[in-house]
C-alpha cells in the first residue's frame, strides 16, 4: 500500500498523459482545461486504494479511476452550466471560459470517454465495470434533478433530503470503490461491502459539507461561509431546523430563506441562531457521526486485513474531521 | 424478413414498453417527451433489417434498436438547446417546452439509458456494441463541433465537409446496420462491410438533404424551402458554389451569405441562381449518385443472398429518391 500522497501522484501523472488536446481542438480544449484544474482527486484515490487493498496492484486500476475522474469533471461542467456558477476551484468555469454550448458538448464528450476507459479491462471486468457505471451515472443525475426539485419545494422531508445526496454524491464514492475491488477480482461479498463503506462515508462527508458551509473556519474553508444560507439552500440544517421549530419559529425561518436581503451577514447570522437553538445543529453533527460508524461497522464485515481496515478508517476519519 | 413497414411497427411497439416515465418525473417526463414525438425511425429499422439479413432474429435487435433511437434523440435534445431550435417535428423542442437546465439533464440521462441497453446482450456481443458505440457517439459529438466550428469559418473545405457530414450524420447509419450484424454474429468482413454501406448511404442521404433543402418541392419537403441559404449554412451547395466561381461571384455569393435582410425569398432565388450557374447542383447531383453508388458496389462484397441486397438497395434508393 501506497500513502495517500502517493496514489495522487501516480494518478495526476497519469491524468497528464491522457487528458491530451487532439481534434477538433474546440471540443477538447475545455476538456483539458477542466481536467487539470487540479482538486484533491478524491475519488481517483479511493480506485486506486481499493486496487491495492484486494491484491491486486494500483496501476491495473488506472483507467477506471482516470474514468471516474474524467465522470466526475462531466457533471461539474454541466451542473455548473445549471447552476449558472461562475468559477470553479477560482478559475472561470468552462461555459464561462468559452461558452454554454461548448460546456454541453465538451461534457457529452467526457461522459462518453469515460465509458471508453474501460475498453482497457479484459470482457468480464469491463462488464462489471460499465454495469456500475451506468448504474451510477444514472443515480447521479436523478440525485441533480432531485436537487433542482427541491428548491421550488417547501414540504422536502430528512428521508428524501438523504435520497438527494446519497444520489447525487455517496453513490459515486462508493462505486471508486468498488470499482478497484472489481479490477482486483474482489468477491461479490468484499466488492458490495466496500462500496457500502464509501457511500456511507459519502453520505456522512456530505452532510458535513453542510455543516463546513455554515460553521466551517473562514480560514481553511475553501468557499464563502453562510454560501448555503444565502443561496436559500435546504440543506439538513435548514430541514433539522424546520422540524425541531414551533410554527412561529418555522415561519421565521422559511421566511428567512426566502428572502435576498442586502445585509448578507446578518442573514447568515439569523440563520445559524436558528440551527443552534432548534438542536439542528447537534442534530447534523450526529448524523454525521451516524454515518461515519455505520461506515465503520461495515468495514469489519471485509475480508482483507487490520491493518487495511485501519488505512481505511484513518482515511475516513480524516475526511470526516477536516475543515475544509 | 419483414417490410419496412412491419420492423417501423414491431420498433414502435417495443419503444412504448421502454420509454415509461419513472421517478424523479422532471428526469422522464422529457425523455418520454422527445422519443414519443415520432419521426421516420430510419436507424433503428436499419438495425432489425440488418439482424434478420444475418440470419438472426429482428427480435434480437430490438435492444440494440432501442439504444441507437435513445442516443439519436439524446444527440436531438442537445443539438436543438445548441441552434436555439423552437421545434422538433413541428412540436417544441425540450428546453421550450421545459427549460434548458432540463434538456442538459435529461439528454445526459438518455446517453446513459443508451449505454444500459446493451445489458441484455452477452458479453461478448456487449463488449462490441458498446466499443462500436462508445467510438461512433463520440465521432457525433466531434462533427457537431466541427459544424459549429463552421459557422464562423469563411475557408471551409470540401474534404473538411465531408468529414463533418460522416461524423456528424453518417457514421450513425453504419452503426445502426453494424449493430444488427454484430447481435447476428455476422462475420467481421460482412460487419465491416455493412457499416460502410449504410456510412456511404448516410452521406449522400445528407447531401441530398443539403440539395432538398435548395430545391425541394415545398409540398413534400417537411421544412421551409431555403431554410438553409436563410440562415447562412455552408451546405455542399455552397462551397462548390465558391469553389466554382471566379472571384466575382465568389464576392458576391460570400456577401449574400454575410446578409440577413428582410426580403428572404429574393435572398433564396439569388442564391438559388448561384448555385445552379456555377454548376454546384450538378455538382451536388453528381456527390449523391457518387455515394450512393460506392455503397451499392460495397453491398455486392457482402456474403448474403442477391434478394437481401436488392432489398438493401431498393431501401437505399428509396432514401435518395425520396421528395422528403
Amino acid at each position: 500500500m501506497l500513502s495517500v500522497e502517493e496514489y495522487h501522484q501516480h494518478f495526476v501523472t497519469s491524468l497528464k498523459d491522457y487528458a491530451v488536446t487532439k481534434e477538433p481542438k474546440n471540443l477538447y480544449q475545455p476538456i483539458h482545461y477542466i481536467l487539470n484544474l487540479g482538486g484533491k482527486r478524491l475519488r481517483p484515490v479511493l480506485t486506486l486504494m481499493a486496487a491495492d487493498i484486494f491484491n491486486s496492484h494500483y496501476k491495473e486500476a488506472l483507467n477506471a479511476a482516470l474514468s471516474i475522474e474524467v465522470f466526475h469533471n462531466f457533471s461539474l461542467v454541466h451542473d455548473d452550466i445549471m447552476d449558472e456558477a461562475p468559477l470553479r476551484r477560482g478559475q472561470l468555469t468552462v461555459h464561462e471560459k468559452w461558452d454554454i454550448n461548448t460546456g454541453i458538448l465538451s461534457g457529452d464528450a467526457m461522459l462518453i470517454m469515460a465509458y471508453k476507459l474501460f475498453e482497457n479491462y479484459p470482457s468480464q471486468t469491463f462488464r462489471a465495470l460499465i454495469q456500475l457505471f451506468s448504474k451510477t451515472a444514472l443515480e447521479v443525475c436523478e440525485g441533480q434533478q432531485y436537487d433542482i426539485d427541491f428548491e421550488t419545494r417547501d414540504n422536502v422531508t430528512i428521508p428524501e433530503y438523504l435520497k438527494m445526496i446519497e444520489y447525487k454524491t455517496a453513490v459515486l464514492v462508493g462505486t471508486s470503490l468498488k470499482m478497484g475491488a472489481i479490477v482486483a477480482n474482489a468477491s461479490i461479498e468484499d466488492q458490495n461491502g466496500i462500496y457500502e463503506f464509501g457511500k456511507n462515508l459519502g453520505i456522512a462527508f456530505q452532510l458535513q459539507d453542510d455543516y463546513l458551509d455554515a460553521f466551517g473556519d473562514p480560514k481553511t474553508f475553501g468557499k464563502q461561509i453562510g454560501g448555503d444560507i444565502i443561496e436559500n439552500k435546504k440543506t439538513y440544517l435548514y430541514l433539522k431546523a424546520l422540524e425541531f421549530s414551533n410554527d412561529t419559529d418555522q415561519l421565521a425561518l422559511r421566511e428567512l430563506f426566502a428572502s435576498n436581503p442586502e445585509d448578507l451577514s446578518t442573514k447568515v447570522k439569523t440563520a445559524k441562531q436558528h440551527f443552534e437553538s432548534s438542536g439542528a445543529t447537534e442534530a447534523t453533527l450526529k448524523a454525521i457521526e451516524h454515518y461515519t460508524n455505520k461506515s465503520f461497522m461495515i468495514l469489519e464485515t471485509l475480508q482483507i486485513s487490520e491493518e487495511k481496515k485501519q488505512l481505511l478508517k484513518t482515511f475516513g476519519t480524516q475526511l470526516m474531521y477536516r475543515a475544509v
